[in-house]
């Protein structure tokens, strides 16, 4: 998908919200269980409760590998699923891979060729040679954790060099020489977002994946007061706050109630 | 397995190979193509010839990811077969993971609980929370990147603090207060060698797994002459200039050779 399809979705849905796909067997409703593949029967309900109230989804790739080979066939079933149902979908292969180049590569085609995303997240520890392989696709995206938001975050991602440059603009500022905003875009965390003016400084175009609305305590209007650009540029996702809303035969039509409620704040922005 | 198991098994074996079973069906030999599982068949001959010269394997996810659904099935196949038929080796699953706690904890039981891998590659950018759900398993690793061994890892590993202090640095000093090392290893790159002497005055005692030696161009003596510890404490891994030393029929047999130069330098080592 090209920036500016993304862009028109945006606008014709008013909407910016990415929902995380984030299927944990723990989590879902029980009756569910009785299905054939419980995690895929998840994802298809609510997806088809609440995809004209967002443009992306983001199957997070840990959920589905934590069982085994069925958790692959619940992820490819759910790309299938979207990409043949609802193709204006953005899709975003949560998998934060980074390896050296040939190694890159063939993530690149896990994520791009065998299940068919239009973005993957890549984790930037490894420098230019483990993103530059997922960037020789077109019309594909990198999105590349630049600063996010766990607590963790702090242990690394602000380290200063002796200029007072913290590691997380480093990689955003290095990064975006290594693509334009047409196909690289940056994770940075909602929990993070009085930092997002200073990032709006050193990547004023880019699209942000904002992770940590919501169940993580962070605040979509301050994410929008200082992260907004003119094409908006953003991307909030919400995973659990929407998808585990309620855990009742009713749990579709509750997250779209979530969903809708998002919507309708992301409304006013647009 | 247990860090005195592996340090016995060195010491058994002579030898402190890491045979990395990066599987690539457009380098495998031909004939093998006419397998149901070509993946798997190649992996299946390689152990079979390796398994007594070599104390790990470290098949890398990327290679499996590339076929998806039928990839992770060749992976499974891998990691069950060395389990059942040499369950004196130590195994690597070279994933590269990391993401915020409760995910990281769905990796750890993908590699850990259903895959049975004695240990798995982290990539550090997230901190603390992304590392510590590895570390709930008893007896397993977590083989943090510390210093890697491609081009890309000048980008952001060297950057220095004002103290002088780089990034690697103060990934493998925070981490290694986070686990001792009877779970935790680094990964440093052979090609930065200069670099272990420095490197094991932070570290003195953990285990290193050291890629690049060979086709990335390390150089084994260098490794040892910088990075041996008093339990050895480096695992060198080969993965091209072994698995790919031959496409013939014959190629099992030209990899034993390959992987027996290895060790006979090894045994002087030990």
């Amino acid at each position: 998908m090209t920036r500016e399809q993304l862009v028109s979705e945006i606008r014709r849905k008013k909407s910016f919200l990415c929902i995380g796909l984030d299927a944990d067997i723990t989590k879902i409703p029980q009756h569910l269980l009785e299905e054939e593949d419980p995690l895929f029967a998840f994802n298809k309900e609510i997806i088809d409760a609440t995809h004209n109230l967002c443009v992306a989804y983001k199957p997070n790739t840990a959920f589905y590998e934590a069982h085994g080979v069925k958790g692959w066939i619940s992820l490819e079933k759910t790309i299938n699923y979207i990409n043949k149902k609802y193709p204006e979908i953005f899709t975003i292969a949560d998998a934060k891979r980074g390896d050296i180049g040939n190694t890159s590569k063939m993530y690149a085609k896990a994520f791009f060729e065998d299940l068919k995303f239009d973005s993957v997240t890549v984790a930037p520890y490894m420098g230019s040679d483990s993103v530059k392989p997922f960037l020789e696709f077109r019309n594909k995206w990198v999105i590349l954790l630049g600063l996010t938001s766990n607590q963790g975050a702090y242990d690394f991602q602000f380290i200063k060099d002796a200029d007072g440059k913290e590691l997380n603009q480093h990689v955003m500022e290095k990064a975006s020489a290594w693509a334009n905003e047409e196909q690289l875009m940056f994770v940075v965390g909602a929990t993070k977002a009085e930092y997002l003016s200073e990032i709006r400084k050193v990547i004023p175009n880019h699209f942000l994946l904002v992770p940590g609305v919501g169940a993580q305590g962070g605040s979509l209007s301050d994410v929008v007061q200082f992260g907004k650009n003119k094409d908006i540029g953003l991307l909030i996702n919400s995973s659990r706050g929407i998808i585990y809303a309620d855990n009742s035969i009713e749990f579709a039509n509750i997250a779209r109630a979530k969903a809708l409620e998002i919507q309708q704040e992301m409304g006013g922005y647009i």
